[in-house]
């Protein structure tokens, strides 16, 4: 394989990822819709979609290995390939994610629908707006924008906590919507995930580019805020 | 670097990913002997360990990418390696996990203790046999084992089934409880998902062993058994 063949095999390794990006943000635009809507035949089709993630993940790891294989990759190509691996494996999760909710959503189908204390639609958006982000950071290679992914994690976690308390209060005051309440708390769990996922892809980006590993970012600052809060103590 | 250079640094990273994996494990049943026991103390060691695994992750990758920079390793080598890059991440989500149980155990020793209808250390035994069986089958490259380890996930699925349902009872049927039945239900849930991180381990051990791609076996079977049922349908 040539050179140029092999920057094209590399493209190529490229465009399929974003069209993986593309259905497990399309899995979870629609898992959400369904919970908006109540529409059941939304979930079938994220059901479906799942398995089409499924299916393209094995490919794309399977292009992934044969390029690591059939060359020697120079350094930077080396650390991009990893990365598709990686993101890859992010991406197949985020529809894992999205097929969490839908199973959710059918459920919760079942039980006569009661207003709850919680806006799951703007914490999906929230979560999409860090996946997009990321992949344009892909895309672009661009390890500044990947940088405020990490930041919109934590308002993500943020949400996430709020709802849980809110949802809480509410199984404690009502048992009698408990089961509802359960199920949007495992959907705004499950965004949570998605947006740790998005935070993970991120990480790789800055990782592929910059050849610093970032990942920990946080527990290492916060770490380094321990000790200098310890102060004399080491 | 000459072959036999190369063959023990394979080995050392093999060992690595074996100390990743005990350090892993021990975090899992940390935190749910501090369930069991209420003891703070455990939950906080835990919190400990899992930077360590972090730190450990990432020193393991390191070496693995090293490992793919200097050499061109042969077919079974690169799987190996990319294996190992692979369990390495499913390991650090482990010690996540067991952060997430020692968090809600935390939460739960603030509130007062209930009886609740789940078997909580059960299912963790069940959990840390399929992480045990996943290594055990890396370590001698045993397909046959690591099959064997996807057999036992569907159990644990069941048994966190069950859990939910008696816990949205005891919810709906005891508001006042509902706090400590919640952190219970997340607790076996993050149980549940080191289940699926085993699963994950003995998935890779069959594709560097064999060089099949099992991932998502459960789904094309199911696949098949529908598209049986479908009969002439298609």
């Amino acid at each position: 394989m040539s050179r140029i063949q092999f920057q094209q095999s590399l493209e190529e390794l490229k465009e399929n990822l974003l069209v993986m990006a593309g259905l497990a943000e399309q899995a979870i635009q629609r898992a959400i819709e369904a919970y908006r809507t109540h529409d059941l035949s939304l979930c079938e089709l994220v059901m479906r979609s799942e398995m089409a993630i499924n299916r393209m993940e094995r490919d794309i790891d399977q292009r992934a290995l044969d390029l690591l294989a059939m060359q020697q990759p120079m350094a930077v190509d080396l650390r991009f390939i990893l990365s598709v691996i990686k993101i890859n494996a992010d991406l197949e999760r985020i529809g894992d994610s999205a097929k969490s909710i839908a199973d959710r959503v059918r459920f919760m189908l079942q039980m006569p629908p009661v207003e709850l204390p919680v806006d799951v639609p703007r914490m999906a958006a929230m979560a999409i707006d860090m996946i997009r982000k990321s992949l344009k950071a892909f895309i672009e290679g661009d390890a500044e924008l990947a940088r405020t992914v990490l930041t919109l994690d934590s308002a993500v976690d943020a949400v996430n906590r709020a709802s849980y308390a809110s949802l809480t209060k509410v199984m404690e005051e009502q048992g009698q919507v408990a089961p509802q309440a359960l199920n949007t708390l495992m959907i705004c769990r499950s965004l949570e995930r998605v947006a740790d996922h998005a935070t993970n892809i991120a990480e790789d980006v800055i990782f592929w580019v910059q050849g610093a590993d970032v990942r920990h970012y946080k527990s290492v600052k916060a770490a380094e805020r321990e000790a200098e809060a310890a102060g004399t103590k080491e």
